[in-house]
Formats: C-alpha cells, structure tokens, sequence
C-alpha cells in the first residue's frame, strides 16, 4: 500500500496493522520526523519514500528520498500498489486524494479536508473513511444495506447520528465560556490530541466537519450528532421500523484501520468495552448557547460548498486564538460572520476551492486583525 | 396465519399488526375471554376458533367452535396457512410449537416453555422468536451472520447479550430482600404484566429462561446479561474485531411481531428512542447476594435439560409464594435446592419431560410444603 502521512498517530496505527497482517508498504509518506522515519524505513522497506521538506531529506537513510507534494503525485502515479492511506494533515490532503482516484486507486481516508472542502469532486464509491464515527456508521449499516461498490440502500435507514464528547467546555457555565484561555481549551475530558483538533472539539466545528463527511459517506441529510460524554457510542442508526442500532468501542483507530486495510477482520483488534464497567453514560443536545456554530448545521449540509468557507475562517480563527489575538467565542463568531458573508458560494471546479479559499482568507484578515 | 392465544397482550398486538398489514387469520384460539374473542371472530372472520374450556363454547358467537388442546393440534392438521404465532401462555404451549413442526409450518415463538423445558427436540430453522431480547440479537446478528434457514454463522460473533430491567427489588437493601412481600414484588418499575412473569423478573429466572433459549435460537453458550434499569437497549453483539452492536428501542411487543409475520418490514413500525431525551443509562452486573439463581447461570447453560426441573420448581415455588406460605428468597432457595437434586437429569424424548416434571413436582411437594 501507499502510506501518506506515516509518523502521525494514524500513520503509526496503520503501520502495527501492516505488521500484524503482514500487509506490503510500497511507499512512505512522512513530514519531518525523520528519526521514526527512519524505523519505519527499516522495518517496511519501502520502494518509495517522500518527506515533507528539502532539508529533511539529508537526514533520511534511503538512497532516494523526494520532498514536496508533487512528489507524492508523482510517486502515486509510479506506484503499483491500489490502495493508498491518506493520513496527511490539512489541505495537503486534497491533492493526494484527487490524484489517488484520477489512478482508480482505493483510499482509506483519515484526512478530513478531502471531503470537508471537496466532498462534490470525489468518487465516494472508493473511499472507507477512518475514524471512528464513520467508521462506526459504515459497520452498521454494511450489514444491511449492501455498501459494497460504494452502492447504499439509503431507503432502509430513518436517521443517521454520529456521537461528540462536548470538549473541554462541556461542563462549564455558559457565562463562563468567553473567559476560556488557551489552556483551559486544550484541557480535552476525554483524550490528548493535537491543539487544531481539540479546539475544533470545544467549538464543535470538528463535528460539523463530520456530519458534512458522513453527507458525503452516506448520501443522505438525515444526520445529527448529540453528546455522549464517555465517548464509547460512537455512531446510531435510526431504522425505518423503529428499531435503533449502536457502534460501541474503545476509541482507538487500530479498528477502523483494520477494516480499511483488510475489509473484513475476522481476529481481535481490541478488547471489547464493557459496559457494566462502563457503569453509566449521559447523553446530552448540542446547544447552540453552548456552540454556536451548530446554528449553521442546516445551512451547511444543504450548502456543502460552504464546507470550504468554514474550514478557512475556522483555520483563520484557531491561528489567531492561538497567538492569544482573539477570545475563544471570537473562532465560532468568525466562523458564523464569514459564512453569512459568502452564503452565496458556488464550487464548480477543485480550481474553485482555492480561490474561494484565498478569497475568504483575504476577507477575514481585512475584517479581524 | 393460526394464532394461538389471540386474547392475550400478543395475540391482541398480533392482530394489530395482521390488520395494518392485511393479513389473513385462518384460526383463532383462545383462553376464556369471550367478549374480546367475539370482536376478533367479527373483524378477522377465521375459518376455525378454538377456546380452553367446554363451557365457554356456549358464548362464542361462530358456528363451529372448538375446545381443548386436542381440537388446536387437530386445527393445526386441518388448516392451509404455513405460520403460526405461538402465544400461549406456559407449558400449554409446548404440544402445539411441536405439532406444528412436524407439519413443518413456520414459528414466530412467543410461548418461552417450548424452547426452555424442549429446546432440544425442537428445529431451529422454522422458529422466529417473538420477545424484545432475542428480536434484538436476531437483528444485530441478520445483517452479518446470514441467518436465513437457521444458518447462523457464529464464528463472526463473541458474544452475546441480552439486558435485564433488574425487577421490582433492584434497588432494595440486600437484607430486606427476605422480607419482600408480594405486593412489593409485583411493583415492577418498567411496566405491568401478568403476575408471574413479574415474580420471575424480581428472581431472575425470566432472564436465566430468555439465556437458555438464546442458547437454542442462536447456537452458542456466550451468552450473558446484565441490568440496563431503563429497559432501552435490548440486547448486544460482542463481535470478535472488538466492535459490539445494540439494539435499541421502544418496548413495545409489534415490533418483534411484525418482523416475526412480514420477515422484512419497510415502514415505522414505533416511535424510534430518543437518547437524549432518555437522558442517562445505567448498567450494572447481574449480583448473585441479589438474585440467587444467578448461581446455576452456566450449570443450565451447559445442561440445558435443567430447564424443565428449573420451570417446575418455579411454578410450585410461586404458587406457594402467592398463597402466602413462603417468603420470597424462598423460590430461589427451591429452585437451587432442585437443581442440586436433579442436576443429573438426561432427556431422552419429548415423552420425558412430562415424566420428569411429574417427579419434580412431586419431590417439591414432599419436601417444601
């Protein structure tokens, strides 16, 4: 397979997947970690390997290391493997999944920004997502809908739900929410991700991003998403009859890795949860006083070329929130002003999405700094 | 369709669902309650009706009216339709699910003596189980596993769940269990249903028969249970990749009917959950200290013959119970002190079970009253 992105957490995941299953690795794609590049190198052996920067590639032990994203196109078109795992970070993912279908190739798909900014020029049909809300919807209804070619019987289900721990601020007093520094956003109740991620959790526009993917994934509006403050539901499927269907697991991507790289996994990947253990779980509205982004939840799913608008004011927010500029209410009122100012927006090429992109990054640097 | 028991809370539900669907009744058989069988003759014009007792006859408003349990086996020989609902209640159930078996019509099991004190001498592939718990495990496993002519393909699957409300008693201080009298007991906190059923909630024998008859329904002894208080989540798939399934819904009898009748069902059938406003669940371990027969879990699961000493001990137990001439703890202490007697019981033929249960009775009588 084609591995981008392979010293991240997901990168890292997948390469214990390879290794339990045995799985070739033509080509590892890595930013500037060259010391676990390094390891991977010498324990995969790949054909191909490319880092993010020039400088990087002095430190890398392989006689042909390229940098640079046209590299990584280039080596997708060279490579011979059909499967790629796209686990970059941010927009350098898009081009990477453009290319990878261009080659008719499957993709395994951790990297958010495809489908968030360019969801309308993908070919779903070979995509699995890897995370564990899609993933978690895609176990449930693979049963009974027959996904197989990317072909879903959306008449059997009623309501597609996908689960939010709540972030940082969940517990706190509304009032309180515009005095959160930095820190106290970072303080995720149930993990230690990246800051990007986890202040995306706090606002809860990493979720909005998720209902617009599984749009997307599963070819539907009918999707809401609601707090389950243990994270351990991961995705309900609401069935015409009445009956609703639950995704339980520990949240570890090693699981919907496996299915992405294998398809069907007939060993343990993890330990089940159990629930008696587990004692009790709460489950909670998102509100909109509370996040106010969920305001635009509508709006977004009927507008997915909105999904480009958000992505660049909340980007543009998150840096200045982060170099102290801003308060933390001002990422989810930037986010809401920038969609109010280009609610019009039309993608008609991938071209679109980058001029649409630098338009909206003019308009918020001429408008908050 | 043959409907046995059609005055009962499943055979009244049954009809609903027969009138939404149009379905036809071929037979109707019920207890004594005249006045409700005369509205169901009038709206379902059956070719036979079968009531319990000779002197009931005289009130039925149909020509040729029938009774006793010869005239149903006799009923199920003479009649076209291929399925028959079985809910009667208790043992009066068995001799029909195995008449019908050998006629080779299709099941949707309602009656639980059948596969609790004759499982073994009854064929799988033609019953569809009509209860919220096993309804449950059948829709998580029918997408995955392939279940159609009984088939079940339980290498996919770990184990298996089935949820517990826990009865009137759950939250009792453990030492006042024994003073428990039985207007406490029948004080269920869920819902309200006939008064033995409520008994076996409170002891758990309810839940140790629903395990014993998954064990037939699904082939396999990984099988357990646990309290969810709210009685939301019905039943669980611990699946061997680590994911595990529930399912979740209203408690509500038309649901499992439906399916049991139709096999597909395309329209709501109930109202699905909404989690958020149920707010919280609760899970807790089914505790030996507080429901005794919890002990002989997997003595009955590994010799599923015990279900027919187990029943009889029960019977005479709450019998003894209502009457007022044992304390509650009681009927767990007669049940464990059978098994004990009788733990080597072997069924040979269906003509055994009626052998044994006459032995156990006695052995009760003679020793508990």
């Amino acid at each position: 397979m084609i591995l981008l992105g392979s010293t991240g957490s997901i990168g890292v995941n997948t390469l214990k997947i390879a290794k339990k299953f045995n799985l070739n690795i033509e080509v590892l794609v890595a930013g500037n970690n060259y010391k676990l590049l390094n390891q991977q190198i010498k324990d995969f052996n790949p054909k191909y390997v490319v880092v993010k920067d020039r400088e990087t590639v002095k430190n890398v032990d392989f006689k042909n290391v390229l940098w640079g994203e046209s590299s990584i196109l280039e080596v997708l078109e060279k490579s011979e493997s059909n499967l790629v795992v796209n686990a970059l970070v941010g927009e350098a993912g898009l081009r990477p999944t453009l290319k990878a279908q261009e080659l008719n190739k499957k993709i395994a798909l951790a990297n958010k920004e495809s489908l968030v900014i360019a969801g309308k020029f993908i070919d779903i049909s070979k995509i699995t997502p890897i995370d564990s809300e899609h993933f978690g919807l895609w176990y449930l209804l693979n049963g009974q809908c027959k996904m197989g070619n990317g072909k879903l019987n959306n008449e059997k289900f009623k309501k597609l739900y996908i689960t939010a721990s709540g972030g940082a601020l969940r517990d706190w007093e509304i009032d309180k929410i515009k005095e959160a520094t930095l820190k106290d956003v970072l303080n995720h109740p149930n993990w230690s991700m990246g800051k990007k991620i986890t202040i995306d959790s706090a606002t809860m526009v990493n979720k909005l991003f998720e209902l617009l993917e599984a749009k997307w994934l599963f070819n539907t509006n009918n999707i809401d998403a609601f707090i389950e403050t243990k994270s351990v539901i991961h995705a309900l499927v609401e069935w015409i009859d009445g009956s609703t269907t639950a995704h339980i697991s520990a949240t570890d991507m090693k699981l919907p890795i496996a299915f992405a790289l294998l398809k069907k996994v007939d060993v343990e990947i993890l330990k089940p949860i159990n629930l008696v253990e587990v004692g009790s779980l709460k489950f909670r509205k998102i509100e909109i006083k509370r996040y106010p982004v969920w305001e635009i939840k509508e709006t977004l799913l009927n507008n997915s070329d909105l999904g480009v608008v958000i992505n660049t004011a909340n980007e543009f927010a998150i840096e200045q929130f982060l170099k102290g500029k801003i308060g933390f209410l001002n990422i989810s009122k930037i986010i809401l002003e920038a969609v109010k100012k280009f609610e019009n927006v039309k993608l008609n090429s991938v071209e679109d999405i980058f001029e649409i992109k630098n338009e909206v990054r003019k308009w918020c640097e001429s408008n908050f700094i």
